[in-house]
């Protein structure tokens, strides 16, 4: 099945960079076309997605670089960390990888930050393509440049901003993902609509039953429009000084979620999912948009089959939690507040407010 | 005692940034001005350094923060490594430490490499500023934005480009350096001459028993000249695709020797002034300079108290460590060679002429 091959360019102050999608893409030599060859190409994956998938890269890598080799690393957000990264270096070193080499990331956000985050340490900075095979990388993780690791003591605090050289989402890796994966990348989609498009929030709303079924051609449009507005705020601000801040709307409560309960035990997607509606209540709560609104959006992700409900950590520690958050300032939290249907913006909260919310929608 | 206080400025294409060099910089104030204030400012040393100056720089920096905090790590070449810098990461997120918190390293190459790796890494990238303490760190590497920590497999190999704010060169902090590391910074200040000032290098012949002597008006001149030619250089070529590679001239040889002896046992200047003799001598047998002027440099060499003679390795085993050096490509060596005095390049030699090399000034 063909869909065609969409394109959406993103333009950085030193230069841009492609994002292609569509449907056997990974079957079609063009879209490697203008990479460098490199003697050695390197394909960073994890078992599930490198069974299903790395055949199709390496087939294509094959015939560019007198050697293509695998690295598996362990699946899951508790491997993002420097052990899985010391993993990609060793094997680098041993197989004499150089300047010109480039990586592969093939997988989820969990695969593209690690690599990313190797490309951009491994000899001070060696170039990397992002081939993401879920959901929520392909419209979210994979575009813009952030990479990082977890640290114990915080989630993606160790890391860089540095851009792939293309980004390559064949819509037809998401086939095989599991229910929970797509709902989990919807998350991201529909953080899209009240940020910065609310017509695309009513065509979410309209399509969210496509979505769920992996019609292609919903994919194909989320997909694209989603990359078009991440593409549109990192244009303007790649190293998040300000605007970019936007695009962590729910992530400030998600990310506490995540770290509350151990991260893995929910996929960042749900947590993020459920931190939308509570950035939302917290945005009716001072004021900035009315309860219809905040309730459109917690219909959304509840029909996407997120949770709506938090887990019971208690108050104290989700503002603990909070405190870490890279966007606060002083110890203050700064949270991404929806100030009018489509228009977001970075402001603090006072603890009182964010403990009414927490009451409302988990404790 | 004051001789005064001189700036230079490295000019990149999206910013730059000074170097102040001069007697007592740590006791004046207006050295931090228009440098961001912040909540919290750190300094990470070693705790030799930290117990002479930190104190200096604290009184400094109490009146900008609010908070200020002392990161000591463990001194020495060995301890450049992911150990050092979770030690960073760990402190900086148990204070707090956000985006807006600026790192000072105070110490010498170690202590800076570290902490710029840090600074690179720590949510992305804050702000940090070089102090260097060490003649070697205050002519080379607090200057340029090269990070690095080392890797059990080589050398440096997990870093990024990443520029401080300012850099900050006290020449009385090296009244207390031991004569070693006086002799280790002289190799990099000699090879500013052969690679890019033919008149320096006679200067530096002139002047080498003042240096030793640690004269204050011909060490700022030193510093100066050093860093003056490094700002030429990284200001055309920042991330090290051509010219810049030419600062590593004796680095090639030198590397292999730190690597093959174990980290630590010469220090990184001793290693380079060793490596400048024979990447001298390759020139010469490459049919580049004259024997004369491999002598000069020899000579410079020997009379700063360096080693002109290579630990016994075997060329197998140095040509073995060479090859995982950073400026290699597809296996080949490649070394920064003078084609005339005061002028170099990049290029691979044939293993045999690398052996002579190595047959007359190791083995």
């Amino acid at each position: 099945m063909s869909i065609g091959h969409d394109e959406v360019t993103i333009e950085l102050a030193d230069r841009g960079y492609r994002i292609a999608i569509g449907s056997g893409l990974l079957g079609e030599r063009a879209v490697l076309d203008g990479l460098p060859h490199g003697s050695t190409a390197v394909i960073v994956s994890n078992p599930t997605v490198a069974q299903r998938y790395a055949h199709r890269l390496q087939a294509l890598l094959q015939s560019r670089s007198t050697h293509c080799i695998l690295i598996e690393l362990p699946d899951g957000e508790i491997h993002k960390d420097w052990s899985s990264l010391e993993r990609v270096f060793g094997a680098l070193l041993r197989a004499g990888a150089d300047r010109k080499t480039v990586l592969y990331a093939l997988g989820g956000g969990v695969v593209g930050d690690i690599t990313g985050f190797a490309a951009a340490c491994y000899m001070r900075g060696i170039p990397f393509v992002q081939v993401p095979t879920t959901l929520l990388a392909q419209v979210d993780s994979s575009v813009g440049g952030k990479t990082a690791i977890n640290h114990p003591l915080g989630k993606n605090m160790i890391g860089a901003f540095y851009q792939p050289l293309r980004v390559i989402a064949d819509l037809d890796t998401l086939d095989t993902l599991p229910d929970r994966e797509i709902s989990a990348g919807l998350a991201e989609v529909i953080k899209y609509g009240p940020i910065a498009d609310d017509a695309f929030l009513g065509w979410i709303e309209d399509h969210l039953d496509a979505l769920l079924a992996r019609d292609k051609k919903a994919l194909a449009h989320a997909v694209k429009r989603s990359c078009e507005i991440k593409a549109w705020v990192v244009g303007q601000d790649e190293r998040e000084t300000g605007l970019r801040a936007i695009l962590n709307f729910g992530h400030t409560f998600g990310h506490a979620i995540e770290a509350g309960l151990g991260f893995g035990t929910w996929l960042h997607g749900e947590a993020v999912g459920c931190g939308m509606v509570m950035a939302a209540d917290l945005s009716h709560r001072l004021g900035l948009i009315d309860a219809a609104y905040a309730q459109r959006i917690t219909r959304l992700v509840e029909r996407a089959r997120l949770p709506i409900r938090g887990p019971q950590l208690g108050a104290d520690r989700y503002l603990e939690l909070m405190r870490v958050d890279k966007k606060s300032e002083a110890g203050e939290i700064r949270f991404v507040v929806i100030e009018a249907p489509g228009r977001a913006a970075l402001r603090p909260a006072p603890d009182d407010i964010v403990r009414e919310v927490l009451a409302a929608h988990a404790a």
